[in-house]
């Protein structure tokens, strides 16, 4: 097998991965949906969230944990909040459906809040946040993530690896958009040094002993836990697990889950509509002028430039967007097992 | 003069500070309010951000820099959301109006959210999130703080130290009670460090030319700036900037005000009515049981428990309320500079 990654158009990904997820038992819209949602994910360059991990989607479908057309259904008992019941659905479509709650919601009241359980794991939880940004909304989107975070003083994974996202529109600039794991990094990221073949900085994982971990083809046998943003208590990491406690309380605790269950089936959403605070183009063009502002900063030796949270992923989707999606050759075996798998033709 | 810290009794340092604001020339209602969340502060053990400044609030109501009187404004076009104009007054003060603003409307509506503009310096952020907690609500508060944060690829503190402060209630345990900088450490503890004569862990601060800082009292004639919560870009600083721009999005750009001012003066509330989710009873027992769990995990060697952001506060403040709060003599000698100046007598 070749070691070189191919790329592929990301039109022609976004159509297998609808088949795939239809013939695994979706109706045609939804799979479109989730399918517009992965390879999004990976055009955003987000790679440890996107086709790399259809598999588990796609086995999820199959083996019944995960319901190819969700009752997804809405409880509310006042105008700008609601929980949904994602019926075991999967996580990009359930989520699709509470961001859009929370959308229509926010159209009305000014803000719309909707706390999910009974979903599955959703993704980058971005996809979601910018959900807000057409319809001139801040944007904002959680999720209780698999345990998977040392928590300070424990040992063992004691919490969930959460996200947190939020999107805000520009003008001429690009969006805001931060997504981000609520450990000093993602999990994902493991998945990438092992394919890449990295080691991985200290700070950023502990063994069960809660000892410094580098090497990510060991974080599973030697039972590892990534660190709360801040890594060490000393530098704030009570502030990491604390956002994480956040998150999980939103999530879970909210939509009347148990907390910190790590199902990673329950989620947040809310969007703010941005005219029922001041005009939408008041709040642009400052937003334009907030990027400025920080890119004129005086710059330190070797530095290039400084960007915001959303910048380096747009600039990574107008090129993959032109030149294709790079995909790994271990993710190419992975989508060829998964056609062969469904029965379809394998033609990326 | 003794270097040993002083006790005082709460309720009488409440008093004495209330008697600062009205000289300052506060009407009575709301120089009560301010003392009260002042006072609050130092009995939560958050001592950077209680009496310690007494001083700056009292200098700025009698230069004129912050109105006595302020006649808020409430501009609102959603159920859910509004705009508070605050006229430049006390923060404690427009804080507290602006988070009753946003607890009013997420009574009807089950969400409300306040932006703030034209304010001042409001403390510690956890005083407006807790008001929420009577309410069965989770409140939220957030202030775009004074510039001093080193934004990573920069030289010179190129951001502010904003705020994020996240209360939600619980049965038989504490609340939860999230109150951070979005920097490693907050601004306080460096003003801390150099009352205790203490020097500063390596990554919580640079100099001007982005070099380690530890030395407290060198830190403003060196130029030095905070990290943000993460420290090195490897550990994830991009997140900690991310939280901090987020911040500052919701506190100035979607208040009208310029983005990254740092006056201090823009901030954001929120509230979130349990009972529109799900039963305010099955929410704190479920928090109930949250803390549990965490404070069941296995220990690290050494560690004797497990905490939860809100429990060491809520502790000190117990003993507080019981031992009176501690006061350094650089405080007290302030305190007492305070009464002369006033023309009022000092008895704590």
């Amino acid at each position: 097998m070749c070691p070189e990654s191919i790329k592929v158009n990301s039109d022609k990904l976004t159509r297998f991965v609808t088949t795939c997820f239809q013939k695994a038992g979706m109706p045609s819209g939804d799979a479109a949906i989730a399918a517009g949602i992965v390879v999004a994910t990976d055009l955003r360059g987000i790679d440890s969230h996107g086709v790399a991990r259809l598999n588990n989607y796609i086995k999820g479908l199959r083996e019944g944990r995960i319901k190819p057309d969700p009752k997804t259904l809405v409880i509310s008992k006042a105008p700008a909040t609601a929980v949904m019941d994602g019926d075991h659905g999967l996580g990009f479509i359930v989520g699709y459906r509470a961001m859009q709650e929370a959308i229509r919601r926010a159209d009305i009241a000014g803000a719309g809040f909707v706390t999910v359980r009974n979903s599955n794991h959703f993704g980058a939880g971005g996809n979601y946040s910018m959900m807000a940004l057409a319809h001139d909304m801040i944007g904002i989107s959680m999720t209780a993530g698999a345990k998977g975070m040392s928590v300070s003083g424990s040992q063992g994974s004691g919490a969930g690896i959460n996200v947190l996202s939020i999107a805000a529109p520009a003008n001429k600039e690009t969006s805001f958009v931060l997504d981000m794991a609520t450990t000093v990094v993602a999990a994902g990221k493991i998945e990438i040094a092992v394919r890449e073949g990295k080691s991985l900085p200290e700070g950023w994982a502990v063994n069960r002993q809660g000892k410094p971990l580098t090497d990510p083809k060991k974080f599973r046998e030697d039972g590892g836990s990534l660190l709360p943003l801040g890594g060490l208590t000393a530098l704030g990491a009570y502030k990491g697990f604390g956002l994480t406690v956040a998150v999980d309380i939103l999530c879970s605790v909210l939509s009347g889950s148990a907390p910190n269950n790590a199902t990673m089936g329950n989620h947040f959403f809310g969007a703010l509509r941005i005219d029922t605070f001041i005009p939408a183009d008041e709040f642009k063009n400052n937003m334009d002028e907030m990027f400025k502002s920080y890119r004129l900063l005086a710059k330190a030796e070797g530095v290039e430039r400084i960007t915001l949270a959303g910048e380096p992923e747009r600039e990574i989707e107008k090129k993959r967007k032109a030149e294709g999606i790079p995909l790994n050759p271990a993710v190419v075996a992975s989508l060829q097992g998964i056609a062969r798998d469904l029965g379809i033709e394998y033609s990326l």
